[in-house]
């Protein structure tokens, strides 16, 4: 379900003669993790270049000649999702800043649970602030960083951290990739012909050309200068606990996560779902188009016919104009219509990835009621979630978390559905692959690998 | 495919508080049917307001002011495809004059057969052309008619008129609806509690909580006023003959469509497809959206199992830097990619709507094989489109379609796929609701219902 | 005094490597006729190219491209000021229609007086109108005379127009220049090298290196194709009665007007003033810029010093945010600022070019004494304006013109000045060039040079 | 002239209902100052908000919602002007940054000396940089400071700083100017009804309404919070050196600068000048708008006509398209067109207030003398300039300083003028009020004030 906000994707490339450009495709292929803003800073070797600018990858980059003043054959991108206010123009990424060590850009994926602290006592020593972005901590820490190499002093600086980094730095001369000992985010390293290249999902790689090799492993620091790639630790014994949502609803079914491809994985969750919880129906309809695969899933094991119920409506942009006068269900008409004839007398079964406050799935039924499908029946490929996320999934607070408040049957009737049926936590565990110890679940049952300051909690929880 | 050009979508609304705010939502939901402008007209019963422009409908209307400012209970809305050009803009409808009647307002999805006749002879009787519509020569007729009465003279202008018409046509008190005695485009009307609705899609309906009532009869004029609706006669004897390419692709599969679910016609057409073509593979996909119902009827009756194996990339806008060095399959790449644990390895079926040039087809198919794919067979839900269209489907030159010039077999060499199967124009026919002397299929046996002239054809052939 | 608004510019160049560059020049010099649109049509000799849009001529020709892609040896241009409205894109100049003669380009500077006439009749006959543009008119009578040549029919449209034209007519091989037989506004020919170059004052020649040969003749007919320039006749007796007014107001000091410098007759008029209206004061000063001229002649036949008393901020765009607090003089203050050095305790002249409605000279007047004037004298370098323009002048309503309902001695109370003097129509008519008798002088006394039909009375003084 | 660019603008206001809109209109009246950016932050008591772009200020905040949204009664603002480049946004002013402190922001006009020093101690220490404004640095040394008290650390940082500062700091509750002990640029307290107002020059303050009181002192510390308004000293001894400039050419002739009306001083000039440079000729002429006053001073002194001979247009906006083909005098014409008729066979005196590269006025001679001038004097009102500026003045380098590498004579001979007289340093500083002592004049003589470090120099004379 489309109730909470989407992540960030984060893209670099070395030795390119189009770095900016590849740059730029690989955010377009990643504008789902991300639609509110987006930016690319590119090396020639001496100096850095930057564009950022809010809005889709293609309005930030309307211009060619935009792209096209990007020179040099290495560069970092970054597409956002992000709060609104006067200042959001300066929180989009990469950041970009001068220091003892010369132009130093950097671009962020994932949430630190300490932020504040780390704030508080930067600001204490007299470092000042031109955005609330995590990103610019991360740079003040490596900039204080006393430490005599400047290798040393971003580890130094990263050691600080708690909490999801999927991260890229680049110098004018370096570009360094890192990623937090518990691998929350994704990140994984492709290459294309001469040129490296990290992104967040392999889609980013599909249409560049560049072959996904492996991912960035827990607690690493890769380093690609003009001798190559090596690769160090940050200096923290890493512990896998990847995000399962990545699973369940932000990656792309066509990119590989975490070393899987999300395609199979997530069509496994919907097997496994028909196996818990079975529907006596007529037909299995997803939630175009983040459903889909689960849906299929469902509908195989379950071998009921897999239909198209309700048509997506792609053309949504940034503002839409409401009218005043109340339509039914408009907020949910606006992007899906039902299909009368598919509907129309059946029992339908509708898979959805997640539930999280409730109010539009409510719509949507309703919706599909009055196209005439008999009975509803909810299946959701993922367990209730009832607990905040504190490393970068942006979750309504808990209190609009409806899982939080009702039980399975309470949620049934406030949905106005005949039934409802959600993935228990071990059946997801046994549909993503390898180690179950390897996934962060705390969404789902507050086991949160990296433990959480209180700041972090109320500002969540408020 | 997405080879050719889709269509204009039109509509009207009266006695409505919100008019200009319908229509607006209206045309969102039309706007797989035109993306390059689109505009509304609004009558507050004496005088009009117009807003136009070029670009997607949450483009042209971006500020509330703007669809405020268009004031009145009644209005008549347009999105249109359209050649680019310095001129454009002018093109951009619903047009409005001033003529001895007071202002006139039109818009209009169709082609005329005659226009260059009409257009020619208007301007040796000194009549002045601002754009190159057939809006404007439809107007012209209009004001340059003797007949006693304003539905006089219009009955008389669109006596005048060869080709395709859905027309709606609005001065300060009154809307007109009116079809061409073929009904080759759709035209349908509805009603929300005291208003009359009139669309080209009934998803337009939908969203505005509309609901259908009947189509707008072959050479049928409706008009409606403070006095209600009366329904007319144009003056020439109906004859259907309706773009059977509407159900093949246009329209929304949510959209009722000469009276009938797309999407139930839709489906038939693989179903129909798969009993003539069937094919010896693991997997059926389509080539998401437009062939996705089509795909699911053949997956149906083939008992194979409908997957994912493309996933479209939805961000597109109009503008698209491009890299300079060449990708591979650069151009649907950037649509769509492979889902590879989907293909490995695998006998596949892609199931197409519609071939015109084969050019990106052949790159798509290229891609599958890369993404392994061990077969690719594809299977086509319409027969070959050997002849131009005259009636408003922009179809490239006869020279460039595929089929004009090539057989089958070659064409499946062309694409580099393991077989190929077009849906034979009985089975088409089979497939379509209703008597199947009610469909124009020109485009597939050059059985053109209305006589195109000389100047026409070399437009189209040269 | 700016409270009318000005007149439009129009600029036409043949034989010219870059001759929508040199139109744009020319515009640019002549942006005080008109600062709400603009735009140039060009030609190749085949077809033409037109680009016009709402605003300063740099923001409707912001990237180079746009003029780049204006094609061809042949330019039209067009400035213009305009009332405000949904519609009115539509009416910015020149205007381009197809016709049975091909494409025809129209750049119209002043007003006719039997608009409403034409504009019926045609309309009666079948015509339809897009725009509310005399131009729209004269197109249409253009297109619709049966007359066999071309120029036949363009002389049978003029004929049938009645007020004020300065014309420029363009089609791909042609161009055309057009006055009135009173010749009510200027127009100009000029030449560069192998170019000939028609425009509304000779300022817009000097930018671009053009020479100054002769005004165009009253009822004359210019043709300028490749055979060269011939002069015709419209067929109208001559009758000179060019407009007063823009030798007080309207044109650049530095250009030339009627044939003679509108700077030497601005001067003129000032001593003039001065001898009727002697001041017994310390200081002069201009209301910048447009009064400049004259006061310095003022001051020089007063020998008195002439100052700097107000300073204009030039920066003024097109929007202004308003505050919501009132603020003393503050729709004067934001244009000009008194400078107090000058005035304290000053006896002051200030010479004004005109008294429209007489309330911005109010507030000035104020502001003056608030910054230490002792004694404010008004001189004003033109005769009481009490009639209404119909041929091009857009001066509010006879009710709100000042001196039509008050004598001067009331304007001098309502102005709460020490003294106040306008010149007398005859002082104006010896210090304008030439004989008396060729001067419009309508607007001062009545006496209207072309009848004017009620309807545009009604227009101008309800 | 106009070969060098202007300074920026400051404006603070407290306790005003609308302050940004005060400071919006402020900022307008000082657009002199700074055409490239502009900005306004403003605080409610609690919180701050920013609102900066790139433009003039009417383009900055063309729509009104923008600046309502800067809520609260208390604001500062700044026009700049800038280089341009890629993060030339960045730098655009007020800063505003989140220190230990809360929100600070600032607005600063002037040049540091040991900006190059002060940002690599900084950085060495740990610091980063975002921007590349002094405005940055002032704001990092506040937060470094370990001073106990707010205003003790503010202290502490600006007696770190050298060279010229006139700065606005606000906090959500305080609003704090000060000025380097030697009061190089202009800034002025002001009072309007409960509201204090501090701008850099008083044409701001006289458009808000507001009085002049008195200057910010040299070296001063002023406070403005709830409990009113206390001055207090940065802790260095005073040592006025005022940018005599000011008066040559920057401050509007209608505001006070440094306490004396520049108007008064800049018709010294011209006086001063026609005494030691005397010239026989006809007629005087300024070079609009910048010389206007001088040249009147001239005239005066001299007995001599003073005429418009030059008119300027006023409508150039930041993009000019320029045409391929070679225009004479284009550059100079683009601004300023002759006046032929006062021109025509006259010896013209032409006073202009500076020569820096000496090449504008070498075309605008050659124009004068095309358009019928027989000879051609320029006097200038200042000295040659024969230095750089470190102090905020943004000349060419040394090099291209004319002055620099020609003699008087040799000047003459470039501009190919009749006669060339400067004014004398004691001749200025006679016209200049005040004591001699109290003036800058390193650029026509070297006497640098703040001594200049060795980066700073190869800065400027590269």
């Amino acid at each position: 379900m489309d109730d909470f906000k989407e992540f960030c994707g984060i893209i670099g490339i070395t030795n390119h003669d189009e770095a900016a450009e590849m740059a730029y495709l690989s955010l377009y292929s990643m504008q789902h993790r991300g639609q509110e803003g987006a930016g690319i800073i590119s090396s020639d070797g001496r100096q850095v270049y930057r564009h950022v600018g809010l809005g889709l990858i293609n309005e930030v980059f309307e211009k060619a000649e935009t792209i096209r003043g990007l020179k040099g054959r290495m560069a970092i991108g970054h597409t956002r999702y992000s709060t609104t206010g006067s200042n959001s123009e300066a929180n989009v990424q990469p950041i970009c800043v001068n220091s003892k060590d010369g132009p130093l850009a950097l671009a962020h994926n994932g949430n630190l649970v300490n932020s504040k602290r780390l704030r508080d006592k930067l600001q204490q020593e007299g470092a000042i602030f031109q955005t609330t972005t995590d990103s610019e901590i991360i740079v003040h820490l490596i900039c204080r960083s006393q430490a005599p190499r400047f290798l040393d002093r971003i580890q130094e600086a990263l050691r600080q951290l708690r909490g999801a980094f999927s991260l890229l730095i680049m110098t004018p001369e370096m570009l360094i990739a890192a990623r937090d000992p518990h691998a929350i985010r994704p990140l994984a390293l492709g290459k294309a012909v001469d040129s490296l290249v990290i992104a967040s999902e392999t889609c980013a790689m599909d249409l560049i050309g560049a072959e996904y090799i492996r991912d960035v492993e827990p607690g690493e620091l890769i380093v690609i200068d003009k001798e190559g790639m090596k690769s160090e630790s940050i200096g923290q014994a890493p512990c896998r606990k990847h995000c399962i949502f990545e699973f369940i609803y932000f990656s792309r079914p066509d990119s590989r996560i975490f070393g899987e491809y999300v395609d199979k994985t997530r069509r496994k969750l919907g097997k496994q779902l028909a196996q818990e919880h079975p529907a006596d129906a007529d037909i299995v309809i997803s939630v175009p188009d983040s459903s889909n695969t689960a849906a299929l899933g469902f509908a195989r094991r379950m071998d009921l016919k897999f239909e198209l119920g309700l048509i997506r409506n792609h053309y949504i942009g940034r503002t839409f104009i409401q009218p005043h006068q109340e339509i039914r269900d408009f907020n949910v008409k606006v992007k899906f219509n039902p299909v009368g004839g598919v509907l129309q007398d059946r029992r339908v079964v509708v898979v959805e990835d997640s539930i999280v406050r409730g109010t539009t799935l409510r719509l949507l039924t309703s919706m599909l009621r009055r196209a005439g499908a008999r009975e509803v029946h909810i299946r959701v490929s993922s367990p209730p979630v009832r607990f905040p996320c504190y490393y970068g999934m942006d979750f309504p607070t808990r209190d609009e978390l409806i899982a939080n408040t009702k039980t399975v049957q309470e949620i049934q009737a406030f949905l106005n559905v005949d039934s409802l049926g959600y993935l228990s936590l071990d059946g997801l565990l046994e549909a993503a692959p390898g180690d179950p110890c390897h996934y962060c679940t705390a969404c789902f049952n507050g086991d949160y690998p990296v433990p959480v300051d209180d700041f972090s909690k109320t500002q969540h929880e408020s």
